[in-house]
């Protein structure tokens, strides 16, 4: 069996990281034209591998690679290939390119597999188109009710129904990819660790334990817009001054002794009418909630919000609150993560199991099928933006630590198999 | 002498109000089409009434009704007839109407004074469009050197010298329009309060003492941008959290016991990327700070702006601070806010001397003729937002104690005058 080949992997890279909108970066949006073209491009080359592809309603591409028991349920594998605006080309689409060269390993091996591989594109990951993440996963695993695809709507004004529509899908039936669990045995995502664990470690790779759940939600904020100079301190009522303090707030309590792990953060906010003269009268601004522990993402929440409402109230401003999209946090099944450290063993590589900070597709697939995640690292930790970077030689290690996790689970769960035909069960 | 016709004045400022482009509130910018056909109304009435009109290289528009005497100095009066970005319908054209008003009644009044009256419209005062406010009178003062006028762009990036020529007028050739001294007398600008003084106190005039300086700064504030998830908060710098501080550490340096008067504000913020799931790696604000008060303006905004710098400091953050505009505070000579007390107690009117927090064109032109203010009660002293109002009939009030101030300075200066003569100086 050949290694992979990290001049491979970074020649898929730059492939993919053409398709972009103009500007720093990679800006491919959810449910947009280029990444369509992207999930194409990844069509292709696995037909060309000898795979067959389906492309399902929510826009997710499936590649399966057979096996040699045609009963047998598939090893699944891959991640996603839509960026945020601006961002980087190995959020998601390293995953996938491990998945393409996996396959690419497989058939020049010529040690055929006996359970089937797919590789899977999801569709629509970032949440920073619709504010949802996860589309594609979440349609996979059944977990997106119509009325949800109802409410997305992009900073254009476009609704998820329509952006879908355009490029041939169909909303309304996008409920048809749900996976069947029957059918899959096991699922591994790789993906940039996005934060410097691995890094400040020195460690190659990173099998994770659990993924942190998110709250997202967004504020309004009314004051009273006012000349600067003809309205005294004493007389305000300034929706800027209140975010600021929310802003601190959220960043406090995510930092006190009860909050480890927590982490609350303010990314996106707009002051109106912003302008140099006048109090600002309306600030608009996201809250995202992050937490291993269910019951504190949800308590840290409430508190936040609670004390920007006591803020609001001291300063004479009003306030809106809207949920855009809670997640909980997962454990990852310890068997499918023990592959994945065994992987590492195996090959002389350095691991740190590391729990995630960002939601990921594996998320939404492990309610339904078992799932592991393996992370790169990440240079500095940066992701989401232009300069996210991970070395094309560090993803093949990656490649390599997933090739040898599938082989020993394509022979674990054989060897499971015929032990439960022999025992006739 | 008849006074004032607040069905009149209030049949003006609707027809100026119309000159708007689309959206909420007026939006009628410096050195815009409209801001010139708001000009061209003025001029086409102002002739109507028998006055010369000139327009000057910077697009101020001067009305000249002549008076008895052909040697003697102007009294002059007006404002702008601009607006900020989404504002009202009173600031600037309140007291450009006041003089429309003025003229009218006396022509109609059939009493001719002495001095001749110039009525103007100044250009460019909100400095809404390129930061710079008071650009018309700035040129008619001569305190606009050209290398500040290249400096100058609206945030389309079009540079005032283009915006200018696309009207017609010249930049190179805008110090041509500076005044001669000698040919003025006296200046009274009448405007909105733009504060709640006179509505809290029950007054109806407010002749003005002094204004306010501004000094205003942008800063850019430079963290470093990464995933919200991926992002432990002890490997943050956060560039709104920063800003954050910022904000407040502003709003609480004008708030304590040292700075009574001192009005400090962050007007403008934005946030890059402005994501959802990114740590803000770049925000862009401005600061304002106003005084009466010119050494305690420069040490607020220097104290401010080094506790910004220090806040960025242990935040890992990096600082860039820019100046954008600086004013000293004035104090507006004490015989002509004496005439126009006098008219208000003459006319029976409930008058309250204040300060002006805003900037005004008459700061600039007291630098070269002496001049007053007289205020107007602002609704709920709400100002640069749609919502402003002032009703006719409190202008008309004004109106009628400009009326009587200019009559009494009239006869002053001429009394000075003939004195002057008699004794051969």
């Amino acid at each position: 069996m050949n290694a992979a080949d990290a001049r491979a992997v970074g020649e898929l890279l730059d492939d993919f990281a053409r398709l972009t909108e103009p500007g720093p970066g990679v800006t491919r949006l959810a449910y947009s034209p280029l990444e369509r073209e992207a999930h194409a491009r990844f069509a292709e080359r696995m037909q060309a591998l000898g795979c067959a592809i389906r492309v399902d309603e929510a826009g997710n591409t499936i590649a399966e690679l057979p096996g040699t028991d045609p009963d047998a349920r598939a090893i699944g594998t891959g991640s996603h290939l839509d960026s945020v605006y601006e961002g980087g080309r190995f959020d998601g689409v390293a995953g996938v390119v491990a998945g393409m060269e996996l396959v690419r390993l497989l058939v020049e091996g010529g040690e055929p597999l006996t359970h089937p591989v797919r590789v899977v594109a999801f569709a629509g990951e970032e949440g920073a188109r619709f504010g949802q993440a996860c589309l594609g996963s979440r349609f996979a695993a059944g977990l997106t009710p119509r009325p949800l695809v109802d409410e997305l709507v992009d900073r254009d004004g476009i609704p998820l129904a329509d952006a879908m529509r355009a490029l041939g899908f169909d909303a309304d039936r996008a409920a048809t990819a749900r996976w069947d669990p029957s059918e899959w045995a096991v699922f591994l995502e790789l993906h940039i660790e996005q934060g410097r664990v691995l890094q400040d470690s020195g460690a190659a790779l990173g099998p994770v334990d659990s993924i942190s759940g998110s709250t997202r939600l967004s504020f309004t904020l009314h004051g009273r817009p006012s000349h600067t100079g003809g309205t005294p301190m004493a007389g305000r009522a300034d929706a800027l001054a209140a975010a600021a303090e929310a802003v601190l707030t959220a960043e406090q309590l995510a930092t006190d002794h009860a909050h480890r792990g927590t982490r609350a953060t303010v990314g996106r906010l707009e002051v109106s009418p912003n302008s140099i003269t006048t109090i600002p009268g309306r600030v608009t601004f996201s809250l995202d909630v992050r937490d291993v522990d269910a019951d504190r993402q949800r308590s840290a929440t409430t508190e936040i919000v609670s004390r920007v409402m006591a803020t609001a109230r001291r300063r004479g401003v009003g306030v809106d609150v809207r949920l855009i999209a809670d997640t909980s946090p997962v454990i990852l099944p310890l068997w499918v993560r023990n592959a994945l450290v065994q992987a590492a063993v195996s090959g002389g590589s350095s691991y740190r199991v590391l729990s995630s900070g960002a939601s990921h597709d594996a998320q939404m697939i492990n309610t339904i099928v078992p799932t592991g995640m393996l992370f790169v690292p990440s240079r500095d930790g940066l992701s989401h933006v232009p300069e996210e970077w991970t070395d094309a030689s560090e993803i093949a290690v990656g490649v390599d630590a997933l090739v040898a996790a599938v082989r020993a689970l394509d022979a674990q769960l054989a060897a499971a198999r015929d032990e439960r035909v022999a025992a006739g069960r």
